[in-house]
């Protein structure tokens, strides 16, 4: 596999804490530039927006997108039109729409589009998949529970419209039992409980059903206090499978068969962002499988699964959120 | 063309009003009996359920869906696996997912699956396209305005989750909009109008961009009252194009290129009923001619751009409804 070269699009906060080091980690990757308004990062070449990275850098390959969520259509457009290779963080557009049309626009272009969803990344999802593809399902719980306040300090734009509120996690939980259960599964009922001072969802419950009718519950909620809760639990007729961590810890039965990453020391902030690494330096080396084999990858479920429980959801007003 | 035997399933107002006349009056149809739990039709065979519909009914050729959208992906589905042919009343599902996941189950089967929208056989509708194909589009706007009062008195589930308000009569435009321009659209903003009694908009005010960057605006409001207004209009390059009369009127330049059929008599409501009749004989055409090709139609798009519009929308609260 030869070498990419990338830059980076969007110097915000998820590219400097994962997409920067994931690349600068994979020896089959270079990174060569970043392009934002504002932000630069020290000692990496910088350019104020992608038309001018593009312009100034005509030999590059990749580029990984990380600009908020309404931008990123124009800029893969730009991308896949100049021939480049195009990573899109998640989720990979601001609407369905747009990302239905990349994806017939990437038909038409030589290079890869890759809509990267860090958890299906996680350690135990691709053993769980492959477990659960041999089983009937007989009852799925998912629990996604964090505190906002810890995790996204600051980022109002989660409350405004397309913020997505407790999808914006929620998605990622989404983006694993899409990927892990056997069967596709459809909303039947949900409860979306909005701060009387925002336009998301704080909180969300939701039942789904599989298309052999089991039964499947989402609990997502941004108001809990302590430790995260990010976690799969999977009934069978051959037994109990949990992905816990995220999908980088799978129990079958109780008994654990791949274990999360546990990072430089012991403590639970370590742990977790050891975990995080791992499923960056894994879309990495996805992303660069994918472009070697002249292949895109579009996995819209999540985001459709989400779309579904904003237009089905039934909305209750909840108190006001103080941030 | 061979004669296909059709089965009606759901026989509530839409079957009655505009699938039984549309099957009736085409010679390649014959509708052979109905399934509903309650209702009946004189004169037609009847059946408690679509299952008992298909064990009675060994020979059967096609089913029409007319029932509460949550039920329709198993309906579907289990028409689709007994090898029938199925039409979709507009909207095809509930949600997104469901439909997605019937489009992939169509591929293993060997019938037609087809997602009907009316408005896109309206009379003007397939001129308006061919016409737009050649040109640059400059601007664009979408007026569909009605009194909910008096077109769907007493419908109460348009007012819960996944009723969809005023985008029941909005997705109409939005079929026809999404067929007759030339570029796929993202929407850019959104306000919806929820009455504080309601889980869904009573009126909505969409700000789309296509892909060359043209603007669309969209109005949908059911507080209208006196004649309804069912318009597209599109300044181009080469003059302005209007779709009125919900498709069935064309005016290029302000002559008309294509009149909308008059009915029987000359006031409003003849006129409208006229126009919807014929939409339906041209669903009724299209689904005999896709059964005989073996091939399946289903347009996700006018259902993919409500569901952006309820993830993307700003919501604002409006005075309650009293139907």
């Amino acid at each position: 596999m030869s070498s990419l070269s990338i830059g980076l699009v969007g110097l915000g906060k998820i590219a400097r804490d994962q997409h920067l080091p994931a690349i600068q980690a994979n020896p089959n990757l270079r990174l060569v530039a970043g392009a934002d308004p504002t932000a630069g990062i020290d000692g990496l070449p910088h350019h104020a927006s992608l038309e001018a990275m593009l312009a100034a850098e005509p030999g590059l390959d990749a580029v990984a997108i990380c600009t908020p969520t309404h931008l990123r259509y124009a800029q893969a457009r730009l991308a896949l039109e100049a021939g480049k290779h195009v990573l899109l963080e998640k989720p990979p557009g601001a609407t369905l729409s747009e990302v239905a049309a990349l994806v017939e626009l990437a038909e038409r272009c030589p290079g890869t589009l890759f809509a990267a969803w860090h958890s299906q990344q996680a350690g135990g999802v691709a053993a769980a998949r492959e477990w659960l593809a041999e089983r009937r399902i007989e009852r799925v719980a998912i629990e996604w529970k964090e505190d906002v306040r810890v995790w996204h300090p600051g980022q109002s734009w989660l409350w405004a419209p397309g913020g997505m509120g407790v999808f914006d996690p929620g998605i990622n939980a989404l983006s694993v039992a899409t990927l892990v259960l056997p069967r596709p599964f459809f909303l039947r009922q949900a409860t979306l409980e909005v701060p009387a001072n925002c336009q998301t969802p704080i909180a969300a419950r939701l039942a789904f059903m599989d298309a052999d009718e089991a039964p499947i519950a989402a609990d997502f909620d941004f108001r809990q206090t302590g430790e995260v809760i990010w976690e799969v639990r999977v009934e069978t007729d051959a037994g109990r499978l949990r992905l816990t961590h995220g999908g980088n810890r799978l129990l079958i039965d109780d008994e654990v068969v791949v274990d999360a990453p546990t990072g430089d020391g012991n403590d639970e902030p370590s742990r977790l962002a050891a975990m995080v690494g791992q499923e960056y330096a894994g879309l990495y080396a996805r992303f660069a499988e994918l472009a070697a084999a002249g292949r895109s990858e579009v996995d819209v479920a999540p985001l459709r699964q989400v779309a579904d429980a904003f237009l089905y959801g039934r909305r209750e007003s909840v108190e006001a959120f103080e941030g």
